[in-house]
């Protein structure tokens, strides 16, 4: 599993990185804070997803490349305008300086503004599957759906909101549902779509998966954010708590987080059961979800 | 003019307003900050471009409420960054406090980001003649790459840099072609495209007719900035020097930069000429950008 995901890992960046190479203003900051934030390290669970997903319906990794790499820009912008001072302030991200630290910030603002219309670049300009060139605008609406003013973006106004008052269980739910959990979903709808009509007939129980992992991912997060340790990280450990966020384990304890992100695991297990095809990596994946350091 | 220019800035809000009312997330903050910003006020320059070319081309005004209203939100989230702190830091705009001013920072970044993002939610999923159902993700296309890091972003970021130091007429326009430019000629671009085939043909033209309003547009805001009063404005008079800004007026002396101007709007008359239809509305509106006093 984790070769795999170094593997996807390794094509998406090509993929980001032929598709910064498009820009007639190679030298500009602005381009420049693009490329290091794009590339600064990071999981790519959701181009994964997408890779994971379009080829368990027999898509090839080439009919992929086009979603993976649109999402992981909406996913990048989204890191960056969130570091900003205004925002989460951080100043460490991935073991490394943030964009508005290594730049400026009226850079990073940009550098996030551009990224995200990079990702519609992408999708609208990108090859994909001719099968699939059907669902090409269908992509487009997910995409921005699921991060915008109803997905990824209130979920983070949500998030902004809560910080320094109690929130309750549900609440936090609805919160990381849009923050994180939109966009994973994307993940996998972008990747079933890809591979056209084969892809669309098993959306519910793939979006089902992917609900229960988004959800777990974030529970996972929390956890680390209290059980791991700065520099595997890559960020600042107990980070929530010094921001008085709402989090999992503040809310159900410790072993009570770790339950929770037990049962969505069991959860995304039983959405994976019902889907006809080779399932595994998706499963590896959602175990890795649940286990993972950093 | 005026009055067209009225009843489709009318229309225009008209839909802005029923877009975000498609938001199940009404009283979250995120979305009063959409609206805020949206339904500010402002010219509609780009909605009525929209207008304006399809019409001449025969399309209804429902055909083209979907592009007007998309590339109205690119314009709309540019300025909410624009006016951020870390960019022009400006707390007034069409005469009211500027998104971080009335709301928060975090919160007008994030109301830029979703606006942005509603942009292509728009063009994807609102109605455009079945005529224009193929050029549909062309429009898509045209407005990320005119939005983007070889647009108006780039045009933003090439303005930051060129704060507190010299620049020639030569990257002063270069600039100002991206950072206001790109937009106002996929203005045309859409308005043209949801015409369909008929559009496709004419575009040549009317994209030189575009980019020299674009460019008469900037010239002319420059002049006010020198010449305008605050209260009609809408924003600090003078602003510009204030920032230690290049301008045309800077360059060429003030009657250079109108002179400027009005050969730009000949240029503009003269790209008209070539288009066999009836242009009035898009003549009178090259001769409104170059004599408006706000």
């Amino acid at each position: 599993m984790i070769e795999t995901l170094q593997s996807y890992q390794t094509r998406n960046n090509q993929q980001l990185n032929a598709w910064l190479d498009t820009n007639p203003f190679q030298k500009q900051r602005l381009t420049e804070a693009m490329r290091y934030a794009l590339l600064l390290g990071g999981k790519r669970a959701r181009p994964f997803l997408v890779y994971a997903t379009g080829q368990m319906l027999d898509c090839t990794l080439e009919e992929l490349d086009t979603p993976a790499a649109a999402i992981e820009c909406v996913h990048a912008y989204s890191l960056i305008h969130d570091d900003l001072p205004a925002m989460d302030d951080d100043e460490l991200r991935r073991g490394q300086a943030t964009c508005h630290i290594e730049f400026d910030e009226a850079t990073a603002i940009l550098a996030g503004d551009a990224l995200q219309t990079l990702s519609f670049t992408i999708l609208s300009e990108g090859p994909i599957a001719p099968t699939a060139e059907t669902q090409r605008i269908e992509m487009i609406k997910l995409l921005a759906f699921a991060s915008g003013a109803a997905g990824m973006c209130v979920g983070q106004s949500l998030d902004l909101e809560a910080e320094n008052r109690f929130v309750d269980i549900n609440e936090l739910e609805q919160i990381h549902r849009h923050k994180t959990g939109a966009l994973i979903k994307c993940a996998v709808q972008l990747g079933a779509l890809a591979a056209g009509d084969k892809g669309v007939a098993v959306l519910p129980q793939l979006e089902k998966y992917a609900e229960s992992i988004g959800l777990a991912f974030q529970v996972h997060d929390d956890i680390l954010d209290v059980i791991g340790d700065t520099e595997t990280l890559g960020k600042p450990q107990g980070s929530d708590q010094e921001l008085n966020k709402s989090t999992y384990p503040a809310l159900l304890g410790l072993e009570g987080a770790q339950q929770k992100a037990k049962a969505l695991f069991e959860e995304a297990l039983c959405a994976l059961d019902a889907i006809p095809y080779n399932t595994q990596l998706l499963e590896d994946f959602a175990r890795y979800v649940i286990e993972r350091n950093n």
